[in-house]
């Protein structure tokens, strides 16, 4: 089962590695995290997205929910969110491949954000499955870096007013 | 001085312990932390931006190299990379304030990708400076929830050609 927890926590140092901690003590994978500061600076947003039986999931909600620095636990199934990841791609190109690249972009609606004679960035936000199949189409071209976020989620609407 | 580490470690449980431990040891503020996986599975890359003095960021650095889950650590300023972050904004809205969200999203570039009869989610993917910045602009209009993540950043293209 794959759960995302959304935790506001206090943008303190320390913080993440006791909410990290209480994850790998566990032995449990953090398939994906993302921090961010809220609208508040002094509160910091963490989705993680994490796999295992329900009921080690449901201890790992309630562990959170006792530690002095975490504010707020939200936890919801990946079918009930909005889920979006961002990536950046560095690819190297040359005449032969350049065409191919950006016919790439054009069908993921991918931006080409810097760019050299021989090397272009590319950024795409979307899915996390459209980011793998991304991936995947420039798997023939020659990738020299990729830095990409951990899923960030919100619950969808409709259900938020439930 | 604000630094940025891309650092590609193990996906393993524990690692991002590991790293985070590193840096609130030294009571060291993580300012912004983006984990996600590359196109190898196996490798998970981690984009961290934290400031200080140039010598503790220097000692971090070598730390960081020494750590035996960590493949290869590269640092920059901010001036010579390409930073993007993204975030997802849930909002409130009526008759009276729908419009002006609209021109905002319009004016920032902002999608909407999920709606009700009361709330919006927007979704902005662009400099750490503009997400500040429409932050700034949705304040007087009822923020519900934000999640955000880290600032993701890669080597400007012409530098890493030098």
């Amino acid at each position: 089962m794959n759960k995302i927890f959304n935790v506001l926590v206090e943008n303190r140092s320390g913080v993440l590695c006791k909410v990290a901690g209480l994850f790998s003590r566990r032995c449990f994978n953090i398939d994906s995290l993302a921090v961010g500061e809220t609208d508040s600076p002094e509160i910091s947003s963490m989705t993680i997205v994490s796999s295992g039986t329900p009921r080690i999931l449901e201890q790992i909600e309630k562990q959170l929910n006792k530690k002095l620095d975490v504010i707020k636990v939200k936890t919801y199934e990946s079918h009930q969110a909005i889920a979006r990841e961002l990536i950046l791609v560095k690819v190297k190109y040359n005449k032969s491949n350049r065409k191919e690249i950006m016919e790439i972009c054009d069908i993921m609606k991918t931006d080409i954000v810097d760019m050299s004679k021989t090397m272009m960035i590319l950024q795409l936000c979307d899915t996390p499955d459209r980011i793998k199949l991304l991936l995947a189409m420039l798997n023939q071209v020659s990738i020299v870096e990729v830095a990409r976020t951990g899923t960030l989620a919100l619950l969808k609407c409709m259900e938020s007013e439930n």
